[in-house]
């Protein structure tokens, strides 16, 4: 299965930065399109005070900081140039849904897509929203949230499609800063489909495709869960990609690339479960040539070596 | 003192792989032999599902991954090629031994090791066994399983040598997933005594060689256990290696390429200490000049100007 | 703001070592210069045993090991080559004043100031002191340490200045071991002007400069903090510079270059404070286009970048 989309890491959580400019990043588009990805998907355009682009709206009311460069801007010309998709990654505040407000979430993040349909909507390669408040659960307001912003997302665009791309709550599911790599209450996979039948019963119809991230179960739970996710999104009407982490959890260093072994078991795994579309989290740090982690070029070659396989 | 041989990381437990071809393993052997490396020692053949060859035992027993390359082949054939001795590592399964069912460990092991001989014992470069389930005390019935699998490896093979790599209970022998770097209750070195005298005495005859790793205890202690291990293992007629980690174990990074100064300490106690053989733990991606971590082309480097001053 | 100093992480305690020799250090000199370090900081000299130099003194009284190279000499002979100055990190026991002795810290010291003044006073570069000892708040005897240290390197050397380098105990202020990023118990500026003024006055006359380590507290507190310490300075006749770390507080891997946006940040909130200098920790790690770490190469082209607009 070839991954045909990844993320762009951009403001992180948890990896750090490789201090790229416009030159990088334009080689690594192209190395991007080398290997057949299309769509690139920016994973948040501001994180708490942090922005990719000088949003007045996060600057006036969450005291954003002004960033040195407009990466929103930089990353829609790049992909125009070389003709991929971009989807555009909302804002997540760090706070109000973190602490249970959904609708403070939703209200700055309304805001946020009319600044940014506004000012960047015009680029050709404006071709997607990516809704960036990632859960594992149906935690909290997070269905009302979805909805509520997948709907204004497409409403002011012409009916551009969304996406999400929630985890799964399986025994890798601990935080980046843990010490550890493991926990004991993973989910069920009976209660992670009861779950996210009614998450996808209440978005349907505003949120195009769910990718799930595939890096927290066991590798052997794979087959079931896959299955699980594609059955709930076409009885719901949403497309089923994967998420393909191409980082290794099972590392005490956190996060280094992923052995070629596991990424390719996680691609078949999908590809056999009929999936869509796979995207990866994400390349630039773990699978580019230039990374500044070199297990990542070897890792480009090795998944290079695989699609010619296919 | 001069490594003479490393060991090799597949599987790993907690190194991030580095996703190399069979060309970066072909110059990697290339640049052992350049400073001296006569052995290769793969530390094991499998953990839990995961394999470096298609072992139909493990696949068929413990629900074995069948892997995209057969490692073990390749490293035989580069072996062959560059003049090298292999050993061979066996299978940890990661639950039944560590879980107290030594017997059941050895039950698989005795099927892997008729299996991998039969397969690949026609190797040239097949020279020994490395008996890969590692403990630093008396742990429960290690001594029967080391007794059990090294004389199996012995009679099936013409009697070719037997290795275990124990590490030293102490100050540093902490998880690599925890997030500290040391603990308090070390061993001591008269408790380390009775027990190593202990599992020597009843493993004699079938393991032929000990290393015990280097990185667990402080510098200043080296020189006390150090004599204390040779004359346990002249005592028993074990020839008594050092297994010389080429890792860092007291920084937060877990783990980067260890600062020379500390390599050369390590060795230069060994040779005081009148060791017959020094092995690394591991030169592919802690001394190697095209390891991902640049620090370990430097340590290479430093490395080979203390050869010179042999 | 321009930086125009970095320290020298050796011995390090926590950043994993580059194994370099004099033809990597002198290179490294050249990149310095090139961007406007005229001035180099030994962080400490000897660390418990570990030592930079071979100290007849803390090898007699603290068991130190000898070291391979002498670093204090290579450093000094590179500094008088590439005309910079070098200043001299004092000994950190790791024990004493770790455990409340700080007399027995002070003499150790003594020791060693006069050990260093003699074999090395006569190099042109010899420029300075450091008190490597760094605190947060008034622990212990620290002023007394401070003052009885600072007073001995200036009327030993003929008023050669001398610098401190405390930090702040913010919310990021936790131990490089923990698997944790932050903390609750964030010191107030309230307090952190309470406790410096204090200090501040009891090092007068000895200390020459202060460059608080910028790293420990939340990025909008900048401006509050920098002003307070500014103030400080100068009330008490002190110079006030910044050590801009060029590392990330923020990331699970302990620790990468830091995003140059943050780096940025944190140099324009000291130039509005009007500090009197910059310096980093550091450069040979985090920004050096030599570095192990090929996100500091990128970081020096995005420095040089905004070199230009300055």
């Amino acid at each position: 299965m070839k991954i045909t989309g990844t993320f762009l890491d951009e403001i992180s959580h948890d990896i750090p930065h490789q201090n790229w400019g416009r030159a990088e990043w334009d080689a690594d588009f192209s190395h991007m399109k080398a290997v057949g990805i299309d769509t690139v998907f920016l994973i948040r355009s501001g994180f708490q005070r942090w922005l990719t682009y000088p949003s007045k709206v996060v600057m006036r009311e969450e005291g954003g900081y002004e960033p040195p460069v407009d990466l929103v801007k930089m990353f829609l010309e790049l992909a125009d140039k070389h003709h991929m998709k971009f989807y555009f990654g909302l804002y997540d505040s760090g706070k109000y849904w973190w602490k249970g407000d959904f609708q403070k979430e939703v209200d700055i993040n309304l805001k946020v897509i009319d600044e940014v349909w506004k000012n960047y909507g015009h680029y050709k390669s404006f071709q997607g929203w990516y809704l960036t408040q990632e859960v594992s659960r149906r935690t909290g307001k997070v269905i009302d949230l979805y909805a509520k912003l997948g709907k204004h997302c497409k409403d002011i665009s012409n009916n551009l499609p969304t996406l999400i791309s929630p985890w799964i709550d399986g025994k890798k599911a601990v935080m980046a800063a843990s010490s550890t790599i493991t926990k004991e209450d993973a989910v069920s996979l009976k209660q992670h489909e009861s779950e996210w039948s009614e998450i996808f019963d209440g978005i349907k119809g505003v949120v195009d495709a769910v990718a799930f991230q595939d890096g927290h179960i066991e590798f052997h739970e794979l087959p079931d869960f896959f299955a699980v996710n594609k059955k709930m999104a076409d009885r719901y009407g949403i497309q089923c990609w994967t998420n393909a982490e191409s980082f290794d959890r099972d590392m005490p260093i956190k996060f280094m690339p992923i052995k070629f072994e596991k990424l390719r078991m996680k691609l078949e795994a999908a590809r056999k479960a009929g999936y869509d579309k796979a995207i990866t989290f994400e390349f630039s740090h773990f699978m580019s040539p230039q990374s500044a982690y070199l297990q990542a070029g070897h890792l480009y070659n090795r998944y290079k070596e695989y699609l010619k396989t296919l």
